[in-house]
Formats: C-alpha cells, sequence, structure tokens
C-alpha cells in the first residue's frame, strides 16, 4: 500500500527540511507505522560534519520537521479526519533537547517519532534517531506548538501567510 | 584589525556547518569579542522554514557548530597557544538544548557563545541567537565532548581520520 506522506498535505512548504516546494531541501517524507511516525531519509556526501560522519545540524533538522509533521498529523488523527480537510493545523518547534550518543554513518538514516503528552496548543514529541545498521545514534524531546489554526482563518493557507 | 577565526584552523574540514572545505555547507566563522565567541552570518532564501523565516534545524546547524569551535577555542585560549599549535583538540556534540522563542527572519543573524564550564572532556557552551535587528530568537545550551587530543596522536590530522 503506498505511504500517506504528512508532507503531502502542506501545499506549497518551502521549508529546507520538509517542504516538497524547496527543491535544494532535505525533502523529507514521514508517515505513520501504527501509533509511531517514521522517517526515512539518505544522506548525500555534503551533509557530513566528520568526514564519512552526519553532520549534527542535519540530524537536527531531521528531527525537527520529523517532530513537527508528527505533531501535526497527530492533531488530525485524533479528530478523526483527513490531513486536507479544515480547519488546518501548522506547529513551530518551541523546543529541541538532542542527546547524541553515538557517531552517525552519512548514509541513510531512519527516525521513529511519538506523541508523549498534548496539552492546549503544546504538543511534546520523542524521538530516536538510528543508523541504517539500526544502531540508535541519537535521541530528542521536540515541543512542538500549534501556531496556526486554520479554524479563526477559514480560506488561507498556512505556508502563504 | 582582521579576524581570527577559529575554522581558519581547522585545515580540511568538510564539515557542512564549519568546515572551509565544504562549498556546499554554510561555511560559518567564529571569531572571539573579549570572553564571548561572536559569528556573523548571512542566510539564503532557500534555508527558510516558514516563508522569509529562518528554519528552525539551519539555526539548529550554525549554534552546534559555533558553540563546537568555541569549545575548541576556549581550550586553546586557557593554555596560552595558538590554534594552530600541538596538541591539537577537537569537539563532537554531546547534546544541545534549543528554545526558540520568536520567529528568526531569513536574513543575517548574530551568535554570541560564551563558555560557561569545562570538566574533564566535557564544556559546556550557553548560545544566544539575535535577529540582525538585536532582537533575540533562540537561545541554547550545548555541551561539547573533546573527542580527539592530538597529545595521544602526534602528526594526525582530527578531520582526515
Amino acid at each position: 500500500m503506498a505511504k500517506d506522506y504528512f508532507q503531502d498535505h502542506m501545499p506549497e512548504n518551502v521549508c529546507y527540511g520538509c517542504g516538497a516546494s524547496n527543491p535544494q531541501g532535505l525533502q523529507i517524507k514521514s508517515y505513520w507505522e501504527g501509533e509511531e511516525a517514521l522517517l526515512d531519509w539518505e544522506s548525500q556526501e555534503k551533509y557530513h560534519g566528520w568526514a564519512d560522519l552526519m553532520n549534527g545540524g542535519i540530524m537536527a533538522t531531521l528531527i525537527d520537521c520529523h517532530c513537527m509533521g508528527a505533531a501535526m498529523a497527530y492533531a488530525y488523527k485524533v479528530e478523526d479526519r483527513s490531513m486536507d480537510s479544515h480547519p488546518e493545523y501548522r506547529y513551530a518547534t518551541g523546543s529541541m533537547n538532542i542527546k547524541y550518543l553515538k557517531p552517525t554513518p552519512n548514509r541513510k538514516v531512519h527516525l521513529r517519532a511519538k506523541i508523549t503528552e498534548v496539552k492546549g496548543k503544546k504538543t511534546v514529541v520523542w524521538c530516536d534517531f538510528y543508523s541504517d545498521e539500526g544502531v540508535k545514534t541519537a535521541e530528542a524531546e521536540v515541543i512542538a506548538i500549534r501556531v496556526f489554526d486554520g479554524s479563526q482563518a477559514a480560506g488561507t493557507n498556512a505556508f502563504k501567510s
């Protein structure tokens, strides 16, 4: 079955990390597997830090955008409606706390995120970061803030505002 | 007086954030102003998150590499010797805790970092992040770990190892 990627429901998103409309960006694609939001991403040589190891900032970019996507997708999921339906919800990062546990080879990586708390506009997301060999190399807690709620702004597009 | 940039003392550094030898990277340049390590950096359109606002992951990349540079430069400073002298010290990120306070315009930004603690191989760095208008838009605590100490590996180059 074709995966239903969160980012395919963000029209005109130009974000460096997750925007399908940013041809020079990382273009991540996140999807649900049960209660977990998954991201599989393949790096390029230029994104290394130390030679052959993934840059920590690029890892942070993946974590950030993947967790924002997970927070958004979860908001629609609990309301049992499509990510294309209204009202439209969008999230921005409130904080991000990353622990780098081991060097990450600069190749394919896999992120698994889950929602641990929702309170008002705040969604807390936990994210584990794995090398392609299945070694956990980083973990993060990210707080997403709902900054756009289309129910107060019918007919607009968050990414154009 | 010409600034003495930390990154000019990291030969063959290919890092996406701070490597002078990565033509596709962010190529940051950090320097001392008294007790603070400063970074002035000008963004490009592709590094936005929301249109016209800087991507949070790119901000994290700047913070990460600037703080690693500051930790390294500080280690030489306290020993009162040039960053080109031996033994050679290099740092990697142990953890990074970023709070995003306000949206950051995707133009010029300015980072100010200071060392708050050194304990064994661990250096704690605090970093404030400002827009070009002087508004503080983010702050971070970053823990740098000394992962390479040339006194145990004479004649090698950390970035080639």
